[in-house]
């Protein structure tokens, strides 16, 4: 009931702090015999490095996951799930706390250092403590177990991208892209023309101490028909509220989104076609793959606005826990922008919930 | 498991299908001693009511909720919750299955037809069964109780308004309106004059036999500092949820949303002032209220977007469960805008969550 | 989390008091497509059904449970789940509130009276409210929906019998006995004999106004190997609660129980053996079916102890709500004796956990 | 839902296997500000290592607990949980896997091997995996926060012994003791004399390679009112699930247990008395401290069947994993009986259980 648990059947808990030894977590859940590629598990979380390019943060972490229990290697030599809880860990390692000396008495401006204070009545000050975007180490970890899950299953995959940082954008739909050419760029943008203005951008925004925002499209293809449980937990409900408990997530769409507010219902329906062997699919996909809260097998398709990072260098106005008007300096190492890093993140939030109710959906028909 | 419950402590479960006997629901965890208007309750469900204007479907539902359990008459005259489960029901009278008569065979474009029949293999296809818009009254039923939980316990008024209907958008940003003020006319929009407008672009399009869509803005004040859990049941998330889980959503932004993504740190961060007596707020509220995922005290600020409504009278393409291209014509009644119906449906959602996360931040500190 | 619900997958929540106008529930997470019997479920409450003996409670209740979701009849005139909620209602007729009129301000000894108004500081004291045993009807209407479930997908059947009223015991080991076997007396011992004696000692304590207890035996057969989670929600464990939570138990014993505690290793083991086709099963079955757990495919077997009944017409001496010390003389119409009418009960109790556990057990394997 | 979480807001989720590197958990929902005293976790877990006398089983393990997160140190000096998820760990050392060597394929008589093969189809065979009896050290470490707290919050202070090995029984009836006195011999017994008695037993089967059971007493005093949730969360169902989670418990008793299902009601009722400060209590307390699955305030009482440990060292009939009748050995190191070092694990589970329903309670009343 504390939040730190997500899913119902394939379950993730995190712990660990920012500065503490380290963060990790306990998925529950997996089913016994699904083997797994550690290799890349560890891929996933390098691609959520910090320090991995000249537009992250210059934090420096090895990022190493190390798994305590429920996967064991078999007879055939394959890593496999055991049906135990698998937990893991990542040691915390360059953790300059002396930076956030005077964060113990003072309120970042749109961090959580006030609200926590204020809920908890005492704060792990250092780095932002449990509040801080280390914490989604785990949730990669987990995510990438996930992929691995849905992907066996039903054949899902799962691929996100930068499309706007600030105000510069792809001038194309959402579509599926190859993890290869995404990753080809360092601020993770399919176009390596837009890919280039976005850089530009982040490192003029570096340079003057602020930071910038934009957004990401995730779109998953080889959906099944029929995820998703009716009325409250609706595919897309609970993918918004996975998406939108990342840190500094300001807005969610699915499919249409918005813009798609903007249509009459003539313009907008998504009519249902049937090839020769009476296979039905939709001529358009303004629903996003999900209608009635439910998966019917087109693509899904979401998009997740980011906003600006909190921490600039810039002196800020704010107050300390005294009640003290005071104005802030920040030095700590952080991203001008959490884009690029945050693709992989994104992915695995999605994966999380797709493997629940891949799993939550066995039990829907006698 | 089966997604029809909503929360942890304050927890709504709900029944029922849109051409039954009856649609229904338990609220569980609603504390004793809590002093209910049951009046209320009904007025809330009236502002709910189809039929209520020229521009809802036709369909007639009394809409009268009568209680099972969980409520007594104390000694003192006073209507309380005792603790126990408070169980209810409203009556289906006007359901004319026959519209629905082509509906066992066809799937409606944009509808839940497609998935509930992939997805449960069996499908009560009259009005939609549980996928009807129907089965939202009986979250308006528990949200008003959930309003007067929060009213009581930390004084929190929520006040939602229609923003925009299609393109017809309120000039203003995002504010606190009275009620009254907002139910003045039938579109449920604080500006007479915006309000006039959005009416007659709704006449339109259903004299077009089409619809349109639109956004919500919702304002909560008096939100007190602390709810939200950290990490996965942040505060952004659960209402996102709660908000996505609705019929026809297709978007949703806190605070600056997607606009709040086009700026940098240093014009977005909301900086913490104290006044005399040290009491701290913002000088700015583009966190919309929540920072870290846990409430600061200032006015929640959300926005919700609903796509035109699927259902409309323009023949369309489809197939039927043989796997034959068919076109479809429909003659049921419908609205052909959901938003000003929606306005107190997203109340209710909002109150919800805020009702659960009140008594859940009950356990944070020892 | 107000304890209204049982179950993870196959989940009962049940709402109503004791003389308010029904009693009910919802049972979520019954699989689409399930053929339900709902005469059989009729027939379930009619075997717990009050004044359907000598020697139970006069209160007469027709309890006629009425289905309001969730099930429709199909093409083929069968009735079936479908996916959605199944809501249903009994109502209740025979309420003498005058009976209570004395409780509301006294506590009645070894009830729930004392701890329902310091717990929630209000109390619907009417036939005990919530807290009366009347609450059990809606658990023998989902445990008969659960029951059928776990008929029809590993032809699992329960049944239960009375072992023992007062000292009065059988002097066979716990098996399973056919239910019209079970139901040929009043009392529902298979022994005839012993039931003869049963009942003539309930008859002797409701003469002189008082009551008795004993303990009732629980067999299933054809159980799959499989069901229930390792740790915390082991069979036994869930079963434990399960039956715990039943108005009047005292204890609960699984397989050998406390008498197996005083045997020693070499004697309590069950041995494995093998058939010539290789099927595995033990020579002796002191485990009761579960191990580590785990149902191994051997019989359930299970023993509860129920209290005498706490309301008897003896005066008693006992307190006031103002904390007079007072005697008590109650009049309300109760069982001397409610084993007999809890055989149905208790079968309830375990189908539902091994429907719930049969669904959970969906997901463990890739 | 895969039974490694214990508990609704004080929640312990556990995880590694018996010959993996570590075993652990997660506490969540400790409330902010509780002070702990981390010596007194340790002292715990002392009580229920392995090796700690001459009737334990002779495996070593130093089963030192590592808190890596969720603790700090706060400027008093004190050690004060911050709210966040408290993880842990203990290390595996004596791990002499070479004594399973024969387990990966043959079934152990009354052990979770055969059960364990036959859910997950994958089994850890080294020591039992996450069957083992290993896995309740996580319990103990979590129980002993547990206990912290509701010592805290109420003055709850709970006390096991062992009241019976094999069938040497305490000659008096349930009753508090001190700590030290329980702990004065290795048996656990408050009777030096019966203790004398019940070493001489162990020590007895021990040398005979075989095993004996018993059973525990445990009381709570400084019991609240109000505690358990009614219908399906009583206190004592709640309990009955967490003892009977224990490896080996075959029976739960709560108050007078099967030996007050012999009494007549008028023998069995405990009769309230008020004193002259209108203070209410029970003469007797039959009821065991749980009156309508609340508790009202008496001494919690409840007494736990163990059965007799299955590993044995004489040969013993049983099956291969290919189906073979074979007869096994076993070498491991095992307790010829697991009352002693069940003590604490048993105070560990009625601490977790009266944490959860405390934190619970807080949201019953208005």
């Amino acid at each position: 009931m504390s939040g730190n648990t997500l899913g119902k059947v394939f379950q993730l808990t995190t712990f660990g702090e920012s500065h503490g030894a380290v963060v990790g977590g306990v998925i529950d859940g997996v089913p016994a015999g699904l083997v797994v590629d550690l290799e890349q598990v560890q891929a996933e979380l390098d691609r959520r490095k910090p320090g991995q390019s000249a537009i992250t943060t210059d934090r420096k972490e090895e990022d190493k996951v190390v798994f305590i229990s429920g996967i064991i290697d078999n007879d055939e030599g394959k890593t496999v799930c055991t049906g135990t809880p698998i937990a893991f860990q990542i040691r915390n390692r360059d953790t300059k706390s002396a930076d956030y000396s005077n964060l113990t008495t003072s309120f970042r401006p749109s961090h959580a250092d006030f609200t926590y204070s204020g809920k908890y009545g005492i704060r792990d000050a250092r780095g932002g403590g449990r509040s801080s975007a280390r914490e989604t180490v785990s949730r990669v970890v987990a995510g990438a177990i996930a992929q691995q899950l849905i992907k066996t299953t039903d054949g899902i995959e799962i691929s996100a991208y930068v499309d706007r940082v600030h105000e510069i954008s792809t001038p194309f739909p959402p579509a599926f892209f190859e993890r290869n050419l995404i990753d080809s760029n360092i601020v993770r943008c399919p176009s390596d023309e837009i890919a280039s203005r976005m850089i530009a951008r982040i490192e003029e925004v570096k340079k003057a101490g602020d930071s910038v925002g934009g957004s990401i499209v995730l779109v998953a293809r080889n959906m099944p028909l029929g995820l998703g449980e009716p009325v409250f937990d609706k595919l897309n409900a609970e993918l918004a509220k996975a998406l939108m408990s990342l840190p500094a997530t300001k807005g969610i769409e699915i499919g249409s989104g918005f813009s798609g507010t903007l249509m009459k219902g003539s313009e907008h329906n998504d009519e249902f076609q049937a090839n020769e062997q009476g296979e039905v699919s939709t001529t358009t996909n303004r629903s996003g793959g999900i209608q009635g809260g439910i998966s019917n097998g087109e693509d899904l398709v979401i998009r997740i606005g980011f906003k600006p990072v909190s921490t600039i260098k810039k002196p800020q106005n704010t107050v300390d826990s005294e009640g003290n008007n005071i104005v802030l300096e920040m030095k700590g190492r952080h991203d001008p922008c959490v884009l690029p890093r945050a693709v992989p993140i994104v992915e695995a939030m999605v994966a999380l919930v797709l493997a629940d109710h891949t799993l939550r959906n066995r039990t829907t028909q006698i």
